[in-house]
């Protein structure tokens, strides 16, 4: 075994193992028709049938190059390539099997895809790093079927309690706990990992999930943080009444002041930078009947931003917006979640950055607007991410798409970063 | 059997038969507890057991008064007190026994119990009239089983074919054809009468379902006629994207572009003399997750207007005012159906208006917001309806109230209007 170049000033790692963008491509068709759709998405929502067929696959291809499978209490699956010092904490790249109910065949996949790559590179170059290299599937990033999303992170993270975790329900009431043992069984040889285990760095690679780096022509995107995020729940109480006989000036309509409310969000959340990110995705109408004026509306407002101030002001001030333009009605604002932004390992980006610029490969720093796992390990050891475009910036959708060259660039930049990490003392 | 006096001009009704108001409220009160809820109102869908039940105990009282029973294939309801000439066609009033899911124990029971009143007072002063008056319970009025409203009365007029209600099918697949013979079965001892059959003159008694007579402290109102209707159905497409991820500028989002929608639509229809009836009661979004800029939002519009003209011009409006504000995304718009005004015929209104006058009742006129049987029966004879005040306005609910005074107001002025008609040849 030959080691890896280590990192030096003024040097450049000069034994480069070879990403085999074919190969990458072909992995992720052949993993997508685990779920497929006729729409040519996929549906593998985490610990479905389909999840631990598409992580039996995963194992397969791991065994052919000998990595050695372990997994955690929440069904976190990590396949190490050891390091020449078997005592340290590895590096770790990855991301998650399962996908939305009409998800793509990227979101997900990319980023543990391009991990095994980087493994089978190293191994057909029988380089060996000083730690250990772990690729890893994070369970239930999606949280479709489970709530919340980046569930086996947050776990291994210590943001949520694994009993919590575990006694979560689905709509038809079974929980965490009654799933978890199937996808388990998918890799019986796995190791106990325990939770929290040393890391001693993370790199994600991801689809954009958004139109940033299309717009730019940029195939790489180098992640400086995810934005903040605060969640509200907005109620509008009006009075219902009959549509043809009850005149304007008796109404109390739970839709129209909802009409005002909504007017007024969107004025205070306007940004001529287009920085900001105001959404409301949810809305429900009670009792949403033709001829009856509604008595009730209830709403979600999804508001972003790489800013704590800005989370902090504008995200503070919903509720006056709300009851200054809510009129003959009443509202109630509640905070339903709120996560602040994350800002990556400044050592992290320019090892990314130097990365790229040494391959040759165009780049650009960006923000996530999505959160991902890495959000939860940032916790634990110094993360990062690398993005590469997806066509329109269309994610979470069977029409997700991304090109064969983009994944193998991004593929590139996340190898030659492992191994300077994997030399680190 | 004295004979009811004849109008003429300068004549005044000499014998008046005597409404027992306290009576007519406790057979609201007994009435409404077959299907009563627990929050004071009634659950006594049409065709249910409930709704065989009230029919049950409808015969009971008629037949204390030797009313005959009638029945046609629709399941409409006559119970009639012969006149002094057999052949001619009768004089009707009733409404109908069936409520909405969480109804009130007026809407439709006081037509039915006033008309029941009428021809127990008649029956006590032992007056015969020169026509048959017909007590009638129209089948399923709410339509909230099977739609659409007002089925029996409309099958009644040929509004709607007989075959094509026996087919409607509830949400589990039952047709009226299943459940019909059940109701049927209340009434063995009733004849059959044809559609269609003839009728002289038909006057319903129901509450307002509106605030009007209320805010004018006015016990009887004198419909005029019902007020026009145009339903639209809305659709508003525009692109899921991730709300994280996504800027503004590259957003076509299908709520944000229905706000928009509905401020200019809330403009078109604005009428500063409150006539204008504009409701958008329903409105959907797709995909409806906090997470993802809404794809699409489908929205009604209940439009109504007692003038043909003004449903013309603001209805065939709404196309383009949509269009107008649609931005980004795109819309259509197609009409659900549509109803004319309605007229009431003009000697049933003066008739009206006289009885209360002569009874030294206050009395205003005004339209009828909702739709109501008459609608149906005004296609086969003079027709008119009277109105009482209910508390608040409110109908369709548990809540729904009345005082004993209005409904006994509104039935003196029904029962003399009733004996003029009845005289007429």
């Amino acid at each position: 075994m030959a080691e890896a170049v280590p990192e030096g000033a003024g040097l450049t790692v000069t034994t480069e193992p070879k990403v085999d963008g074919e190969r990458l491509w072909r992995r992720h068709m052949q993993l997508a028709e685990i779920g497929a759709l006729p729409g040519g998405g996929v549906d593998r929502q985490a610990m479905s049938a389909a999840d631990v067929e598409a992580r039996r696959l995963l194992m397969r291809w791991g065994s052919a190059i000998d990595l050695q499978p372990a997994i955690d209490a929440a069904g976190n699956l990590f396949l190490r390539r050891p390091g020449r010092e078997p005592g340290e904490a590895p590096v770790m790249t990855g991301s998650h099997l399962d996908t939305q109910p009409h998800g793509g065949r990227f979101d997900g996949a990319y980023g543990v895809l391009a991990g095994l790559e980087v493994l089978t590179a190293l191994a057909e170059a029988d380089l060996q790093t000083r730690r250990p290299v772990d690729l890893v599937v994070w369970n239930n990033e999606e949280g479709c079927r489970f709530a919340p999303t980046t569930m086996g992170s947050a776990v291994f993270a210590g943001a949520l309690a694994l009993e919590d975790a575990l006694a979560t329900r689905d709509a038809e009431g079974m929980c965490v706990a009654d799933v978890l043992p199937t996808l388990m069984a998918a890799t019986p040889d796995a190791a106990p990992r325990a939770l929290g285990s040393p890391v001693s760095s993370y790199i994600e690679a991801h689809i954009e999930q958004g139109p940033v780096l299309e717009d730019r022509d940029c195939p790489v995107g180098v992640v400086t943080g995810i934005q903040g995020l605060r969640w509200f729940t907005v109620e509008v109480r009006g009075q219902a009444a009959h549509a043809g006989t009850t005149p304007q000036r008796r109404r109390r309509d739970a839709l129209m002041s909802t009409v005002s409310i909504l007017e007024a969000l969107r004025k205070h959340f306007y940004d001529s930078s287009d920085v900001v990110r105001f959404t409301v995705g949810r809305l429900q109408v009670i009792p949403n009947s033709p001829n009856t004026v509604p008595e009730r509306v209830s709403f979600s407002i999804d508001f972003r931003h790489p800013e704590s101030r800005v989370l902090e002001s504008l995200g503070d001030a919903v509720p006056s917006v709300c009851a200054g333009a809510v009129g003959t009605c009443s509202v109630t604002v509640s905070e339903a979640s709120a996560s602040p932004p994350i800002r990556f390992d400044p050592d992290i980006i320019e090892t990314l950055a130097d990365a790229a610029r040494e391959l040759g490969i165009d780049h650009m720093r960006l923000q996530s607007g999505a959160t991902h796992d890495a959000k939860w390990v940032s916790r634990l050891a110094p993360s990062g991410m690398i993005f590469v475009p997806c066509a329109g910036g269309i994610s979470h959708s069977e029409a997700e798409s991304a090109t064969p060259a983009a994944l193998e660039a991004g593929t590139r930049v996340l190898t030659r970063a492992l191994l300077r990490l994997a030399e680190r003392a």
